[in-house]
């Protein structure tokens, strides 16, 4: 059987950690990278790896099994989701949330018209998250879920500490308040505040006349962000910032605590849980996994958008479905 | 739309688990309980419910849209799944690990033929585990895989002290050892014999003329069971046994850590875990769900046998996929 040959599309730490992903899986090869950038300007990790400028890509629809869309949800998968699942089978990491719905049907409208597959939402939340959440609330209806997250960088935070008058660069670590997870595994189905789940940790850069005082009180009162966490706010260099804080780590635990009897007398701790060092190289590889199932789907005939709740696991292995019976189960 | 209407075959600890698990789920209802005893001397927990011998399962097949069988693999489900399952859909939780390829064979030749869906080896090892494994190993090719378990009841290792000559009564615990489940944690990739990953802890009862130093000696050298564990030997009296020792806790863990990044310098540790009360009743609550998933399949006209691995997780729960990706996702 031949490789599955991997377009991709967006050439930032995503689409880095695809190109590595694909190299860890001998049933892929890189077909190509499409840049937005000029191509002769982007350096792939890949020796002989094909870029071409993302106005080619439909010359090259033919050397491409799947298309991995490595782009931010809000400026690029929104638009570039439907309009490539139009052209190619595709797989996105699309991640608002409130929006999914609507991105579903888009892009399921597109693929279903031209017989492509398309995965929608794939990675760790949506993704892996979103799978255990729906397997533990499924087996135990009656009970608690719960999800943390951290410790890792949040770049939405990250972005509205960097909005504030006098900062210079900034980043913001959610960490989770690692006696509240302790407290669901004993089984006593608490109820938290954010407050009480995760606090923030802040490490900002200031510009030469930056007022320190005002800065810190910006943060620590800034509505949905800060306020309602305990936060605590380090002011650093931008070159300690840069030195110590490039790393892209990330995780978390879903965690759902039931009950069971005649009496409720028995209780369940599910729980499933991510640390990871980079949080783009772990999601490219779930991408990775998802494209490979894109493939499937498409081989069986099996057209439109599907999210990682509607595809068998069995799709994202490598191995054949009796040898994952007979060695995997 | 109308309940998914539930036949239970065979009533010990997983059979009432089965029915609990009914009366927590509004999509479904029990219809009726087959037993091999005399029905009148079974007593349900359920006001009202109807029970049978199972000599008359097939004068019910039409009161009945999926049959849980809940006996066990090597003395029933064996033979009794291929059997119903060309006359019902059905749902087992076969976990005799070397014999799972010809078990599904011989179902789903039952099922095809009849126009069935049968749900094999549901639970949690095999079953949730199993799915945890084949995510981990998909998504992290390069890296090792390690599964704990307990602390629970082990049925087989209990069945083996309970052969012992003078032994009247006994019960075997599995422990996972603490600081190796940890040191997976930090992404070291340890290897690990068997002694170092569990330990074993048996509570016995004697007979009056027992030899109790020839007991301990042959436990603690029993291959395979025991001579490669640390084991510890409790001597109880019946009494004790009965009343301590009676609950049905069991869990563990799947963890797998894995490496990416051009020099393999980022570690990724994915890790599921069950820490459980009662195995019979979430085994149960595992097993109605793939009752859901076989009850769709079939409404599908997808037909035959398949397991865990070959079934989209959505097909689990009982809320709409547009309302799974609206709010879950």
């Amino acid at each position: 059987m031949g490789k599955i040959r991997i377009g991709i599309l967006g050439y930032g730490n995503l689409g880095r950690g695809v190109e590595l992903a694909v190299n860890q899986n001998p049933d892929f090869e890189l077909a190509a990278i499409f840049t937005r950038r000029n191509p002769s300007a982007v350096q792939p990790l890949t020796n002989g790896a094909k870029v071409y400028n993302v106005k080619e890509a439909l010359n090259h629809k033919k050397e491409i099994d799947v298309m991995v869309l490595c782009g931010g949800s809000s400026t690029d998968l929104i638009s570039q989701s439907p309009a490539f699942a139009s052209h190619f089978n595709i797989v996105d990491s699309f991640d608002t949330h409130a929006k999914i719905s609507e991105h579903f049907k888009s892009v399921n409208t597109s693929a279903l018209l031209t017989n492509h597959a398309a995965v929608l939402s794939a990675g760790w939340d949506p993704g892996l998250f979103s799978i255990n959440r729906l397997l533990a609330e499924s087996i135990l209806p009656e009970g608690n879920s719960y999800t943390f997250w951290g410790k890792g960088v949040s770049q939405g935070h990250s972005d509205a500490l960097r909005r504030i008058e006098g900062v210079s660069n900034a980043i913001q670590y959610t960490i989770p308040v690692e006696s509240a997870v302790n407290e669901v595994r004993k089984g006593t189905h608490p109820v938290y505040t954010a407050r009480e789940m995760h606090t923030r940790e802040c490490y900002v850069s200031l510009k030469p006349d930056a007022d320190m005082d005002k800065v810190y009180s910006e943060i620590v009162n800034m509505p949905n962000y800060f306020s309602d966490y305990n936060t605590t706010v380090h002011f650093v260099s931008d070159e300690e910032l840069i030195k110590n804080h490039h790393a892209m780590p990330h995780g978390g635990f879903v965690q759902r605590s039931g009950k069971t009897g005649i009496n409720q007398e028995n209780n369940h701790v599910f729980e499933f849980s991510l640390n990871l060092d980079s949080n783009p190289e772990f999601t490219s590889n779930v991408l990775i996994c998802y494209a490979r199932a894109a493939y499937r789907l498409s081989s069986e005939g099996i057209y439109g958008a599907k999210t990682v709740l509607e595809i068998p696991p069995a799709y994202l292995s490598a191995q054949s479905i009796e040898d994952l019976r007979a060695e995997l189960l």
